[in-house]
């Protein structure tokens, strides 16, 4: 363990890809918030596969059942558990898995880690569908926030080498939650379909970076030293399967440049503190500052490619080869852009209930 | 809160940079274990300030007083606290950042979140110094690891637009651990001391990127989902003052690459499994593969330079300007080694309590 | 929140009396640990209500569905998660309790902590019937322990002032577990099904003491100061509902001791450390001593009783009286053995794990 | 581990008996908090041994030195750490209990833990001394609930079978705190004085019950279903080393009660609800109801005493008879009334800030 988060509220993800149903408990949701049930829907659907030629043509039906917590779409103030369940699971795709791990998996860490009784079929317990549940507290809780006039975006910066327009308004980023293609610039939205589309046919793949962006945070949120926005996004958005970077505001670049660049020099506008730039994305000592919370979340290529590669059996400890079966995403992170909406809102709403 | 680290072990960490004391308590640790003072003591110096031309030329007394948890050097089984006095505190140099807080800096949020009464003077609770306590924690548990034979080097990746090589042998890394200036080659460490100089001189600062790889861990440590590797150590590295990024393996540059070229295809060798390249950096579904653990964290600029920089005054909301008083590091990155080390460990031990 | 439990293992019990189900999820069970069904089963059937006539003429189908987490009846290493469905409900029982709180109930402390919008049916989250889940949860565990040959017990105490022996052996408290009425003096038994039967036939209702004997403990158990063997278990069997009150050992009638008599002086037996007496119940500084471990929980008596009582209304803060609608328990004391023994299963092995 | 306590706020106890100092750390405290530390120091002087006859003559200056967190007695917001040096050890005394374990005492379990090299001396960390840090962190709480007019009383319920009277008023409890026996009725203290010098003239001991009563409570404190305020309180008292019960409002008296005497009739006062008795010691499922919060908690007796006792060697496995050497309080009755007023604080403190 542990596949639980947070500590002002608490959300526990429970399931494997193929088990009769994957889920999550949210506790520390306060009594008598209604939930907009098909926004929430509409939310799932952004995650969803088989949308389009970009994504796996598995078909999910992802209407999460609500177990308890809530009545008559309103919260009750206990435990919320919702699951969803796994109907459309081919696990004989997967026998040949049980004794040659995927390349870039974690078909083999799990082998260690369970040893023979894992359930590796679909992945088990690390599959990137175990982000559809996280989706369902996130869903939520981005309502909430969004009745404190806190409001999260997120659009793929990147895929490959091609980047997303790196300038935009918040208007622009709206419009992204209901495009096909969650990116600024239709332009580049092309040219990295055309990426995928490419890697695709080459039974290939490819990753990307998501870019979210949070408007309307109180400054004050987060505590030093290791209950900072970042410590606690960083454990969550690490929690997303495929991440291995992450960075805010300038990030990686902010180690290139003197201070008297990255500073972010202080203003008055309108009577308030702000700052010039906001090369901090929002955040000072672990603590927001009331401007806009960037942080930008680098997904590896899909690991499942449709290549022959090199891989040994766990067995006989013997060297062999692998051709992945089954039907995968060239690139997830078109789907993974709501998933880190929601990983978003859960540590920010875990930060502003501790005030 | 919180300042406190850890499940299976916990570091508490305590004081402001002009407090009588900072310090740090540590539960968990078994007893029976023989803690070396002098392996302690030169490991804590390699964070030390003052030590050459490139660090402040404060001087502190680093030495921590053991106030239980050891005894005779050795460790007693119940919590060990260590405290740091503060003795060589100028706080009158601070007097001004009261009202006019530094640019880049959690000065400003510090007063959102603590109000009038916080303590501003040397930065508080989250001074640099602060990582003092942590390296004693750190160093203690390298010295537990080493006993299991897990090693833990970390140099200076960049300073600047300046590269460390990229290649070189765990006996390189070793040498860094005795150099005055905490790099592979020392002919690009020239060239760091060189631009941080130039920084110096021009009353301005730089940042960097600290690379950390782990030798001898077995494979299998680290839990889906929030408990993983990544999250494990992000929740810690991102503690360390400055730190705003942090990526494992070939992080952000996964992003671009194809997955044939991404994936680490197994192999056998003398027997035992291993990737025949390390692009995840050991960690796979955030559980070791027994492969060398690689992360690299961004250091942004000291925001403390002397070149004067726009603030407001707090008391007025006024705009004014600033220049930060005080002797301050340009570069942090050379002394955030060592704590990027200690961090490390607290992590990794954290997860090896797992089991 | 929190209705989680543990540190080294963590319980999630969610779900209200009327929801459309409850359940549990279970984190840091290992896996390859086979589970025996019929066995659980037949732990569950000790607490469902309607086996005799001492206890709520309700009939609950209270066979969990395993949604996650075991496959084939072995557990995968990742969480498991458990539910049943609520289906014999008649909430209209309780249309009106909605206004008036039955004293002695969470009715009214429910309205004050979730307002208008708690589910107040059933008891809602605070109902006796969340006892199930945990009862799932304990009887997969007791099931680990007892492949480390660590054998629990539970039996009652007392009814009102109707004792059992308190002189009994292992094989006595064996017995107990496939009693209808689980007492070790079924004489003593009688007595105490009369005095329910006579307050049930009074439209009133009696508590009892639950004793709870665990044998086969390995010494060095729980850690100071916090996370005690009594810290534990204090922390999960206060969780259980109507239990007021706690004792280990010669517990509250320790207090009227003098040293020389409670103390436990040390001797050898068969070589090894024991003690002559158990005064202390198996516990030293928070520590098990390795000898049989022993508690008693105090339970109230069921508040829902059939005379008419004393409230007030909660719209119009008038007094009023109140004949509580419902089918109930006039003694929860014989079900509320197997959820002790559940509860104390459930703090040892999360001790056991941390060794 | 764990030698911490809290949620909400986090008290990390820290020292032994013998080591240079102990101490705590103290998270969660907002800042601008004026601690009146005459205030508090009359509160540590509650708990100072050799105060009288009736307790332990050893000296203890148990002045705390504030490390950080508090600057000019006003709280700044991060971690507050005070400690007490260890000046008037004898650890020669101890030299014989190497080897034999004292009967009653942790002596024994904490070899089993920590082995050849815990810290016996003084009883190390499971000393009673380590209840002068908790007090610390109490007494400043205490204040802090009194700003809320929060008030926290304890008395000495019974030593021995001699019990203080039951009826008393809050103005009574208020008194108590300023008597060097703290007692509501004087008359029976004066007999359990006598009683507690029959037993130390007979070089015996005697245990006793502290009941502690908390008024001006909001109700809505605690959450189900193991983080209520029994819970969280039981949590806590069982960390005073010695307590073995604890029971809220008619604890196991309770369990003999027929439910309609036991219930709380619900009444309207002032046009607020009450009840109009308080058997429920002021929580219903696990929640406070604004009635007093009453619980009571079993101290066994000393287990020091003088008398000749039996034990073994941990050496050669053999029976040998013990004197425990050093001075000890016949009866800690007396000085662990501050002790559970502060862990009260600290429990009610923690759920008060959760809300």
């Amino acid at each position: 363990m542990s596949s639980s988060y947070g500590k002002n509220i608490r959300m526990t993800i429970f399931g494997q890809s193929h088990s009769p149903a994957i889920g999550m408990t949210l506790e520390g949701i306060p009594a008598g918030k209604k939930i907009d049930m098909e926004k929430l829907s509409a939310f799932l659907d952004r995650r969803a596969p088989g949308k389009n030629a970009f994504s796996t043509p598995r078909k999910e039906a992802d209407a999460p059942e609500f177990l308890c917590g809530i009545k008559d779409d309103v919260t009750v103030g206990t435990p919320i558990t919702a699951i969803i369940r796994n109907t459309n699971t081919r696990s004989s795709d997967y026998d040949i898995l049980k004794n040659i791990p995927r390349p870039g998996h974690a078909d083999y860490t799990g082998y260690i880690k369970y040893g023979e009784d894992r359930d590796f079929t679909g992945g088990g317990h690390f599959s990137g569908r175990l982000t559809a549940p996280m989706c369902i507290a996130g869903g939520m809780i981005l309502q909430l926030l969004g009745e404190q006039n806190i409001r999260i975006y997120s659009h793929i910066r990147s895929i490959g080498d091609i980047n997303d327009t790196s300038e935009y308004t918040e208007e622009d980023l709206k419009k992204v939650k209901d495009k096909e293609f969650p990116v600024v610039s239709d332009a580049r939205g092309e040219k990295m379909k055309e990426l995928i589309a490419n890697r695709k046919a080459e039974g290939d793949s490819v990753g990307g970076i998501v870019e979210c962006v949070i408007y309307g945070l109180p400054a004050g949120l987060g505590d030093p030293m290791f209950d900072g926005m970042e410590n606690k996004l960083a454990q969550i958005v690490f929690g997303i399967p495929a991440v291995k970077g992450l960075e805010f505001g300038n990030g990686f670049e902010a180690a290139k440049l003197p201070g008297s660049e990255n500073n972010d020099a202080f203003c008055i506008k309108d009577g308030k503190v702000e700052t010039v730039t906001n090369n901090c994305g929002g955040i000072l000592g672990g603590i927001t500052n009331g401007m806009p919370l960037i942080f930008r979340a680098a997904f590896k290529p899909t690991p499942s490619i449709a290549k022959e590669q090199k891989s040994i059996r766990l067995d006989t400890k013997e060297e062999t080869t692998l051709i992945v079966p089954g039907r995968h995403d060239p690139c997830i992170v078109p789907r993974a852009v709501p998933v880190v909406e929601a990983a978003a809102a859960i540590a920010v709403y875990d930060a502003y209930l501790e005030g």
